[in-house]
């Protein structure tokens, strides 16, 4: 047995965007669905930081490429999917939509509760849905290199995944105190080739003005925002890259509901009478129910959308509709969107994700007209319902879809015989089994 | 909102080992192969430890159910699964065959790659295929609570599980090492309810005696198997499972290799030429290869299997052949088995699952009968040849299926064009991500 080179292996990474030309399941999607084709009143712009006045395309050039920047102000109700996306999402779509019968058995409802699973990524999470998609952009306009932040590691660990599949090499900045106390993200990242560095660094501008005045900071995800889009804006072959809130990120989402729309049809059912989804900055909410409630709006279905948020940090229930930054420092746009202040700093719950002072302004948009509605679930029944779930069902959910399983078991008690109840579970708990123990 | 009371939700696990009576998909199998009825040479029988007779029946009485010690000496060729059992196996099987485009691809081979990835269980690896069945004969024989050892936390995570949804509780003695060191896989066990004790512990006469003797030692698997089955001998409702060696393990693994059958058929291929499957006890080896072998031997096609062992724990290409203790303490039956010696003590490598001095029976008896080729692998080939499978087909394979990995990487660059290959990936690396870092 011969031994492989370990300098061989680590320069063996694929260097190519393209497709392999393989039979893709009919049951991937072929199309991102856009719900901004479909709302009755148009999205409110986002605005220039400076300016206030709305955006346009060249003001978002030097992050991100033209095809994201086209995918965010585009109203085309379907945008197709390159075919080495779909390639890679193969790997492991379509996610199931699994019938929770041992959970039905153990609650004692006559309801049929389902749950889309987006766990079984590589990543553990829906992540990846949107970084595959936002790595390939990037690489076919040339970038060779994505920068971004991260919070407990969810969306830095899938861009290192989808940057280490289409050849790119990714500079992530993680929030210290994440990186310091959970260190099996960054480790995920670095087998995928990835850099990461702890958040504020003295490798930035922004970071440096932090630690003078700050140096014992822990950090948070406006500092390292700022620190990841200005290394992307002052290294021309690298732009940057956002794990959620903006349009084109719930787009590449949408794979997920347009599956359970298949998926539901298949197991004989009408519709989906509720879905619940957690809701952070809004990406697996949205790409679970945008393509259901788009149905509603064209075809008159009577599909009800619930986002889950928690009382810690409650965007939707406790917040003002008007627009605000993206980021504590106020250097990204300017995003109609629910909010709870830009300055707003949550508890730090074990839901690392949902830890976000605003909330994607399609979600916004969409609970604003009243298509959507929103709940807020205490951490202690979020995590009561996750032990639950993960002794019936065998999955440990994450932290985050705690909250949409938590609504849902409150609602499966009550709901009529035949109702069909969809939980969006966005990823699984494995790396997050600290949280849980601290609860048990 | 209403809250679910903590405490509620504890109790609320289910208590029925009756099957939903669910449609199940016909991909699931419907029974387990059993290689010792294809052998051209009987299994020698396990011995009794100390008349050194072959093994009755009700010698493994006070550890094992019945069913489960009926099937550890059937020469039936087929035993058919319980519903129950098929019912919880359909929540994450069949478990994917994959094809390694991108890795082919990367490694420029005209081999045709695949992997079957037991990994999507709900605890990550292939363990649950034998956990649950043995919680199911366990507890329709009225049996109430399992004992068992863990080294790592891969098996007392997945018999946990396996509890969980059959209503059983679970208690685990976990070597002290991975105790404090590696807490994941112990807040998994929490999470689904069973109790874990580091190993030694002052719970057993065999661990007390430890401690008097070595109060400051770190355990050993050694141990906690002595640990484990004496709670099981002195409690009347209680009894013990083993994760692996023994021919009931080797069987309820069996759904693998029968799956890559008609998986493959499905994908046009006349028969897997070679697959490889790392080897520690055995049993994931046992379970993707057994069904190849049987076929080769009652229907001449000439799948060529081959166990990949680490170089630090050469038990088939190092060791010796013959009867010899499963535990340190010599408390088990008499194995034939390729062994290095019971009191072996392999270096502290990454690969947990692979730490054993010796070998599942049948698998032995196969690689003596010249049905099975056996190669070790070093460690940094194996975590080199993971780094590469995870940069290319975006999974992180677990140390132990590294192994496996290695030596099909090293295959594939000479192999034949459309040769077909396959790889047993036995689990994903997510909690051994600590490794990949020392590696990278």
């Amino acid at each position: 047995m011969s031994t492989l080179d370990p300098q061989v292996a680590a320069d063996l990474a694929p260097r190519s965007t393209d497709p392999l030309g393989v039979a893709i399941p009919s049951t991937v999607p072929t199309h991102w669905y856009n719900l901004n084709a479909d709302f009755p009143e148009p999205l409110p712009p986002h605005l220039h930081p400076g300016t206030h006045e709305p955006l346009t395309p060249p003001d978002l050039a030097p992050l991100f490429p033209m095809a994201l920047i086209m995918q965010e102000v585009t109203t085309e109700r379907y945008v197709e999917i390159p075919q080495t996306v779909r390639e890679i999402y193969a790997m492991w779509r379509p996610s199931p939509l699994v019938r929770a019968h041992r959970l039905e058995r153990v609650l004692g409802t006559k309801a049929h509760l389902y749950y889309k699973y987006e766990g079984v990524s590589p990543a553990g999470s829906h992540k990846p849905n949107t970084a595959v998609a936002q790595a390939y952009y990037n690489a076919i306009e040339g970038t060779t290199k994505l920068t971004t932040e991260t919070g407990a590691g969810q969306w830095g660990a899938s861009l290192a995944m989808a940057c280490a599949l289409l050849g790119l090499t990714c500079e992530v900045w993680q929030v210290r105190a994440s990186y310091d106390s959970k260190p099996y993200r960054r480790y995920q990242m670095e087998t995928y080739g990835s850099i990461c560095h702890p958040s504020p660094s003295d490798l930035t501008d922004a970071g440096r003005a932090i630690l003078a005045e700050m140096p014992d900071t822990t950090g948070s995800l406006g500092m390292a925002i700022s620190e990841a889009v200005e290394a992307a804006a002052k290294d021309p072959d690298a732009h940057y890259a956002l794990g959620s809130v903006l349009n084109h990120v719930m787009l590449h989402q949408t794979v997920i509901g347009q599956e359970v729309l298949v998926q539901l049809a298949e197991a004989g059912e009408k519709q989906a009478d509720v879905v619940f989804g957690c809701a952070g900055g809004g990406s697996n909410l949205g790409g679970l129910s945008f393509p259901l409630i788009g149905q509603n709006l064209r075809e008159g279905t009577t599909t009800r959308a619930v986002a889950c948020e928690p009382t810690a940090c409650p965007s939707l229930t406790k917040g003002e509709y008007r627009y605000d930054f993206g980021d504590v420092a106020g250097l990204t746009p300017l995003l109609k969107m629910y909010t709870l202040g830009k300055d707003f700093v949550p508890a730090p719950i074990h839901a690392g994700g949902l830890r976000y002072h605003g909330m994607s302004p399609m979600i916004s948009h969409a609970v604003n007209l009243g298509l959507m509605d929103a709940v807020a679930i205490e951490q202690d029944t979020a995590f009561a319902a996750g032990v639950v779930f993960a002794r019936a069902e065998a999955i440990i959910p994450a932290p985050e879809s705690t909250h949409a399983v938590a609504a849902a078991l409150d609602y499966a008690r009550t709901a009529a015989d035949g109702e069909v109840i969809v939980i969006g579970l966005s990823g699984n708990g494995v790396l997050d089994l600290p949280s849980y123990a601290a609860y048990v």
